[in-house]
């Protein structure tokens, strides 16, 4: 909350002195901002957006627009000059400017192209055709290289002569005249060694790295388990191409979290914010889920429908087909939710399959007899007795908590067995989710239910 | 699947000489890895653990036991002598031997602590009073703290006298005699000014930190908006006691993300992994929500009784039942999720919440009339015409279809309302997601089909 009385109060002084027409003030209260920060302003002075954007140090300028929205970034660069345009493209890394241009439309795509140097031009175009979602697409090509043979007050000359314009200084790749890796080292390790130690004999050689059409996540992953500032990227010839930088993996891992979760909730992944969804869109990423498992639950609806003149006679136990329905599908859901998140942090792979799925069946055993143990008792004490509903029998009871016992077993089973499966065959273990396991499930239950019930209900025979 | 096979090879070949005894092999090979990686060898090494582990180098056998779960660190401590554990603690960081001692006995607690010097336990009695989840507890008291009247080349001595027992380097703080917080800048400011510079010059001096008791999520989220490689924590005097790091922050952000996917599919957050979790433990983690949205489910059930006797007029009604239920919950599930996430990233806040809702209901409107439409055909032509099911009138048709549209408005409308509501009171919003608003959405979604029926059909007046 703090945080949020913090930006308000920034809003309104800057609001106030816009309306006083103090323009010197707002530039002295901008450029002493984060640009992250300043991006957030921007956002929140939609007409203002050019001016204040001119008031930036040429810094604060480059940083800030890296920071804003594809539509604000949109709306800035038809305002600014082809002199301005340069000044930023000048201080942003290459990475950056290759977000930015892959959300641009064609023609301002030129325009940015024409604007930037020849080196970085051909940078750049070389970035745009690495697949999207690959190490390539997400890496810059500017990281420090040093040779094995300099010293410590080398390496320090050459980081001080071309690190203004790296994305990480902190970590240093030693590569041969071909550019493959020979081993890398850290600006702490520089620091803590004498200034006439050479690198080769201190440089750590057994290196992690990624391929450049490796998968984004994975580059992500790998950061993450070692806990690097920077991963470098090999091209196939296995020469060092980029690096990607641990706040790009971060923002990796927020992306691939977000799009897991929507797809684990029957939804198509959406790349803008919320807010910055259209109507539309959201309704586009949304409905064919939606369709799919509308058309699915009407087979659920048919499998009713062949019982009905059963479920006719003995009309009660319609009324236990919500809670069958909802508790197989919630325990569904909990396997396979459980199981597509261990598989994306890596804690489980196929390998796993049996131990998974002789694990999962004994927690639907447990889950299962507990839940049908109260079950019996409620269906007992409040339905029969309290409510004195003559229609149940000791044998209804019975069957109710028997499919119970084993529909939740059956949906423990199948909820860790599709995603691992899905993941095995080379499809995205997440919409192997709640969704659409409860569908699956619902279906089994009611199989499960009328079946059960047919056999040991006598009024059914 | 070329990383596991890596790992495979790797186990066979430690295998192999384990079997010819070469320990010398063993020992070259698992200090070549990154100490991440020789981690992974000893779980999958249980009774040679202690044998391996002995083989370290020091500063490897640190590194590693750091990042063994805590299981293993329990076997190890009790395998290890005490000069050997001495020498473990003496190399790792203090937040990283906080996170041990908090998985750990108390005898073995004890252990630990007798085997540090006295400052360093201070520092670690300090970190285990702040609170779970908050910054306090995930921070480290080892940084680079400098003086705003110090050169670059005063700042480079200090950082090579003190450097090699912080944590980060990258970014060093600038205090006064009282420790507050005057500034901070980075090794890459430092190198790239001249040694006589005086840090006070060009030190940044709006400075982004949190307070020790703020969530660590929030903590995590600074960093990850600024992209910082580590965060200063003050306390209630806004003086400086810790930082939290970028690969911290990390760990914060998947944690936080498995336990949000947890809660939003009706599961109690485990800490432990997949395959670590015993059946017991997971069945703790299940049961619960199970148990609470079975009872809630046997509510809808009792609906269904209250509308036995015009359904028996009627049976085909219940076939539309599941389809109803599904769709409604599917809906309801969707804008939660969404809603939820984009909460937890910072998107939207509460006093968007008549934005949301607008929004929800609108794109509730348009996937209720696209499904609706779909469906209404779907109904006459295959149930009408092509399985000739005299029972379903136009009226019939039209008496889903409306239901389908009013219940999924309904159902976007609750799904957004409630996780911004929840948090709004303080609440964790991420459990009135999916399974909780489904019941919801059940309960009313049979009240609607059977008011409409009832209002609509004419043989159920």
């Amino acid at each position: 909350m703090e945080m949020e009385e913090l930006r308000e109060e920034l809003i309104e002084t800057i609001q106030a002195h816009y309306e006083r027409r103090e323009l010197s003030e707002i530039k002295l209260v901008l450029n002493e901002l984060n640009p992250a920060d300043i991006a957030e302003v921007l956002e929140d002075f939609p007409n203002q957006r050019l001016l204040f954007f001119r008031l930036l140090s040429k810094e604060n300028a480059a940083e800030t627009f890296v920071e804003l929205d594809p539509d604000t970034q949109e709306t800035l660069l038809h305002g600014i000059t082809d002199t301005e345009l340069r000044e930023v493209l000048d201080e942003i890394y290459i990475d950056d400017a290759v977000d930015i241009i892959e959300e641009m439309p064609a023609t301002m795509v030129k325009r940015i192209l024409k604007n930037t140097d020849s080196e970085t031009r051909r940078s750049i175009n070389a970035l745009l055709k690495y697949p999207e979602d690959s190490a390539g697409s997400i890496m810059t090509p500017e990281y420090v290289d040093l040779k094995k043979g300099m010293t410590v007050e080398d390496a320090f000359k050459r980081i001080r002569r071309t690190g203004v314009d790296k994305e990480t200084i902190y970590t240093c790749y030693v590569t041969d005249d071909s550019r493959h890796l020979l081993g890398v080292t850290t600006v702490k390790e520089l620091l803590l060694h004498e200034y006439d130690d050479i690198i080769e004999e201190f440089m750590e050689t057994n290196v992690i790295y990624v391929n450049t059409l490796d998968d984004q996540e994975l580059a992500a992953q790998q950061l993450s388990k070692y806990d690097f500032l920077a991963l470098p990227v090999v091209d196939m010839e296995e020469r060092l191409v980029g690096i990607i930088t641990v706040d790009d993996a971060l923002d990796v891992i927020q992306e691939e979290n977000t799009e897991d979760i929507q797809k684990m909730n029957a939804m198509l992944p959406t790349e803008k914010t919320y807010l910055k969804t259209t109507v539309f869109e959201t309704w586009k990423s949304r409905f064919p889920w939606l369709l799919l498992l509308m058309v699915s639950a009407t087979f659920t609806g048919s499998i009713i429908t062949g019982f009905e003149e059963k479920l006719a006679t003995l009309t009660i136990l319609t009324a236990f087909i919500p809670m069958l329905m909802d508790t197989g599908g919630n325990s569904g859901g909990q396997a396979s939710v459980t199981i597509i998140r261990a598989m994306s942090l890596g804690e489980v792979a196929f390998k796993d399959y049996f131990r998974v799925v002789w694990k999962e069946v004994r927690v639907g055993l447990v889950c299962g007899l507990s839940l049908a143990a109260v079950n019996f008792v409620k269906i007992w004490l409040v339905d029969r007795l309290l409510f004195h509903n003559s229609e149940i029998t000791l044998i209804i009871d019975v069957a109710i908590c028997l499919t119970l016992v084993v529909e939740i077993v059956f949906a423990k089973f199948i909820g860790c067995s599709l995603p691992m499966l899905a993941k095995r065959v080379g499809f995205d273990p997440a919409v192997m989710s709640s969704p659409f396991i409860t569908t699956i499930v619902d279906a089994v239950a009611l199989l499960l239910f009328f079946g059960i019930s047919s056999a040991v209900i006598p009024q059914l025979h």
